[in-house]
């Protein structure tokens, strides 16, 4: 091995030491040193608008300065960081906010339970929960649904690259088509229904259902409200559970806390992680309805369920919540952001330009392969972060923070539309 | 629900609010405040001697002072906070000087992954990638073993309770004995070998053998360097992988940096999580022999894996491995206290007891069952926290960070054998 | 337990003996004492018509006279009957006319493997030659088919009740809507097309697809050839295995000797059983694409291939087969048939009938739950065996020995329609 | 493809028609015409000694003539040949004597279950019960065991090749240490009781453990009567049910009945076939525990479950069992066979000769690899035939019928002796 010293190309570092398997930086070639806001820097100092925001774990921006003095204030006076799941003051403030903020004007009553710092450790405790208190094993999945890579997690995320890394068969669970999946004449909800009213469909009374109220990494399907609640009218009936996995349409990114609101229904189990911890610190919660908290202590535990540097800038960042503004503001930006997308796709036919979303979780789906990562890669090159998702990466994804201001969204779309206009000289080879 | 505001139970807030899931709140049952080195204060201003450390994720100590400088400067640096597997300065600086102080001086090239930011991710990432390079599916595990707690690592774990919280079955996983688990007598590797060999034993070629070289959760049961020389040899001889799963044991724990160091064995694979964030903060690895590398791009992630407050404590943990002192400073503290572990055992012959562990990592396995906890729960009302392990619960548990001071750490062996004598008259109902 | 001499219920020995398990039993419950042709007598000398015919077993009726005297012949000269799978003259003599009579004609080179003598070793055949071939493990299956009671064969079959029989989860299985489970609007070939191709669908490639062209047990329901051309197209496509289990519907039942010779599709692996034994005797085989042809030697056993009596009467059957008289009879009868059933439907519009099936294969499927079988019932007390399928026994299903006179039939499907008159009365409380 | 009647080698349709998987075949290459007794005629008219019997379907001889004469009498009077699971003169009697001669002195009251005609039809029906009943998933069976190529009966089944033929991971069944597995010193029983009393071990609770007393496959490895009592305390401690596959060592074999009466333990459930069927005739019986008897009517079913010649060969082989004289005359055989493989093994020390077995199911294991299969090649050739069992083929295992003459019995034991006799020289390179 090369001494580390000698190194030129400006990745060279993690080319030698970092496994095959890191990802983003292919997409995003330099070396990030500074972040603010909605804005990063690279070790030469380039600016560029963040329109991925962590997956959609910066909602409210990097490095909120408000929440920093919190952080800072805590590590200045010793507060716990690490308590396993005893008591902290930190975690009590934020089980108390939580509530208050959160559950109890909306009605709700979940139990909070800590499952292990990060999104599939959150979906994981939902479907053992699940399985255990039903006493069945399948759980239902939906195409194109994604919810996290540890074997529980992977067996209902319907990526198959991804599938395939599992190396071994991902079972007891089955994707059925979500919404639209086959074609806007076809109810897939009927389908399902039965699949599950049928005694020779071949399917078993599943534990429960997950899904996500809009599909971040299988393309930014949004569910209809009505199928939403057809879909929990099925579960009802048939006495499966509902799980929706707000990982990353949670915490405001559609609109609203909860990306489930709008529809009216009341998930069994809700997934929470990515932006709850406010300052892109790993946390999740997992929520339960009170009846199903069947756990015994420490059935499901995991070393760092106690980070309370996360406790502490989660607990700030609920204050975003608490009168309608921020909800208002979200909406607002959505709106001129979709408004923006629609004219791009009406402006430049050759993109066969779909816009899909809700929120600010938007997408722009384009017909031909790899034209999305084209556009991103242009976008990169000219200051603005942007990736793609689906099957076939066919879907420019904006999840900008929900912070951002309204110039810089504006002057990040004005760089998506200019990449759109170049890469298409390029594609009549001008 | 009643209102918040009402409590009176100093841990009214978590009964209302947090699932039953929680766990260690129940054996120490006050509000933590404050943590520096070896003590945790609760909001009373109570100080606890920390025996148990995080359960292994505090090494350094709480709230290491040299780190804490580190972070925040970090922080009032606006350093990148959230990254996902992009370059950022404090990423680049951690491989570095990972492979520098740590992978280079022991003739290792191992590929550094980042899983995601727990130990049952560094397991999941390793079963995976053990699996998708051999093409085989099962993973022999041991008797004992605690690997995590989403369904692959749990798949691999033995114990019972936990394995039932799935709420399904748990395959493509054979739990063998351990060393020892049939009586010295009985040579558990030649069992394993035989299985191996015997084309009728109906036990498929596996992809992976996984294993702590000292169980932490299981009992504080140790493996001989011996048997994880047969072990290795039996791996070598049929082209199983070999895991090490140093999540717990590694990080200086029982004396060397990685647990099987002394051994003389090179594993295919290492997991490394709890103190290798150096703070307590959600960090975790997956080292991979390099021609194992053979991911696709983002075919496993996870939001969480560029947590740069942890890389940047990770960074400066580092130094404690500069030079040997740090790990001849383990071994001298670690014979210190197995000496007065034996000389517990040995005069109090009520408990039955036997001395377990290697280093830092000791155990005082007694006869009776919930003898163990009950002096756990007089120890902590003298101001002192430790832990049960073990399947019953049998093996009182000492994790005391790694940085203690002789004296502090000969006060919390005092409380023990204070807890013994009193348990002791308990006993005898005086 | 009473002494059996002490029987008074003509079934006593069975209820006080047999397992509960026991099932046609109790549908036709009288001993059953001599068998000819399309009839049965019970032991008190009343004789049934049979539109069951062994489940479609006894193509060539009951103790068909012609095949009678070769296995008399045959036991009286001491031919080997049992032979696993040795080579005897016997065995010799139908590989080499199954090949002539039926293969060669079709232009048809499977190669002949005898699974053991039932129709679900022959789909367990399939299945795991199908998966060790490909090196995959799902299996696609479709909604109402049925392929068995072992456990890879239950795996792929739909019935829920009988699924759950198995009291373990059921893998590495897939069931997919038939053709027309969606209603005749939607294409569920599209569908399933779209699984494979979109990567995000959640299923992995499969190693086969399983079905029969007539759903048997799952209620006479019918693909089309059209469909059948799709599906087979689909799997050419992908690599997938087509096999055809025609365990119930082959052997001349649909009219053809293969019930898929009308579509023009070439299975890779077809599943025989039932009435290849020719008298009712357990027989099996399975055809096999010759270049699939991987099996190691041994690699798939059983005590019962090599059960000569019924080689004798399978060679002695296929001279049904060696023109085209036996087709066509087939054909002419199932017109009958089915016009008379068409008339039941129109004539008594109380059934909301709807007639399925093809050739000798035919179904009346009515609408109220229940009624199929209250029918059957009537029809038995009138000398008459049916019985139902379908997962709601919905389905009155007409199976008589192919070998029937034209009398027979119009005198059973008399009854039939006698009881149909008679079900009526009670449903009007007449 | 060749025109068939072309063919030159004896069996070259079987290879130009039948699947590579035909096994016994290759070890036996002629074919077989006529059969009597303990005699296979080939059609050459050359005599064989039958020391295979079916592998162990024919306890009473090929073609035995009392039965014979039954099975033509019944044929000759339209006896009904198929009757599913509908109720026969020949069913009904078939029930009354075995529960008479069989049952009823024994002190048992098994209700009796027609599984379906092949042993693995009963091994799965048994194990599906036992889960069904017990509502767990694990079944735990013995290194070396055999019960079956179908899926659910290879899950229990030891062989890595045949496992390997599934395809797919055989799952819900965990292989256990046999007796003296591990050599004479270590009590594998006392191990099994850990795991099952160790919380930690990994082992869940299983359903049942399935065992035969004496392997046949796996090498004639007989189980001790005490640790067949010390398995079924361990079952009843801990309400696991006890399946004993008695296909192949039930029947007489061992010597009496049932092979497990020596060791007087009393199973759960019971799986026969192989000679039950009297003849070599397809028939299983799966004997339940009364109380477990909870099937739902056809929760398993089979379409020939009504193999009625079978039920007639079977009802005269019942009067073998009417007193003891028959199983003193398989004690007085066993024993004489026994002295002389003991002398052989003596006489021949270059074997390295192990004698195994019990009654008439008796093995003679050697050292070297593919001595033993050698052996046999070389007594075929002198008019023997006799198959190897164990994962290497290491043990010549001798089956005759129970009904062979002294006479016979002795001229097969020469055979074999001048075998081992030329091999000698052979392997001495004379």
């Amino acid at each position: 091995m090369k001494t580390i010293t000698e190194v030129q190309n400006p990745l060279q570092v993690f080319a030698q030491i970092e496994s095959q398997v890191r990802s983003y930086i292919r997409n995003f070639p330099v070396v990030f040193a500074k972040a603010s806001g909605h804005t990063l820097w690279d070790n030469a100092g380039r600016a560029y608008i963040d329109f991925f925001a962590g997956a959609g774990a910066l909602n409210y921006g990097h490095n909120n300065p408000v929440i920093k003095e919190k952080l800072i204030e805590y590590l200045r006076q010793d507060g716990v960081t690490h308590s396993l799941d005893m008591a902290t003051e930190a975690k009590e403030a934020l089980l108390k906010k939580f509530n208050e903020v959160i559950l109890a004007p909306r009605g709700m009553s979940y139990k909070i339970m800590f499952p292990g710092p990060t999104g599939t450790n959150s979906v994981e405790a939902a479907l053992k929960l699940a399985r255990k208190t039903t006493g069945r094993h399948t759980v239902l999945s939906f195409t194109n649904g994604f919810h996290g890579m540890t074997i529980g997690s992977l067996s209902v995320t319907g990526n198959r690259m991804k599938r395939e890394g599992a190396g071994m068969p991902l079972t007891h669970a089955l994707s059925l088509p979500y919404d639209n999946y086959m074609g806007a004449d076809v109810d897939t909800a009927a389908y399902i229904e039965r699949l599950l009213e049928d005694g020779g469909s071949g399917l078993s009374l599943p534990a429960a259902m997950i899904l996500e109220t809009v599909q971040g990494e299988g393309g930014i399907n949004v569910a209809s409200s009505e199928w939403l609640r057809r879909i929990e009218a099925i579960c009802r009936k048939h006495g499966i559970l509902l799980i929706v996995d707000d990982v990353q349409a949670g915490c405001g990114r559609t609109g609203s806390f909860f990306s489930f609101e709008q529809a009216g229904i009341t998930p069994d189990i809700v997934c929470l992680s990515k932006s709850i911890g406010g300052y892109g610190l790993p946390l999740a919660l997992t929520l339960i309805r009170p009846d199903l908290d069947k756990w015994q202590p420490g059935e499901h535990n995991g070393t760092f369920r106690g980070n309370n540097l996360a406790f502490i800038a989660a607990l700030e960042a609920l204050n975003y919540w608490k009168d309608d503004a921020f909800r208002q503001s979200i909406g607002k930006k959505g709106q001129m952001a979709r408004a923006r997308l629609e004219k791009i796709a009406a402006d430049y036919p050759y993109l066969g330009a779909e816009v899909r979303g809700k929120g600010l979780m938007l997408g722009l789906a384009v017909q031909e392969d790899e034209l999305a990562e084209k556009i991103c890669a242009c976008a990169f090159e000219r200051g603005l972060i942007m990736e793609t998702s689906g099957a076939r990466s066919e879907v420019i994804k904006l999840l900008p923070p929900l912070t951002i201001s309204d110039e810089a969204l504006n002057r990040g779309l004005d760089i998506l539309e200019e990449s759109v206009k170049i890469c298409q000289r390029k594609e009549r080879g001008l």
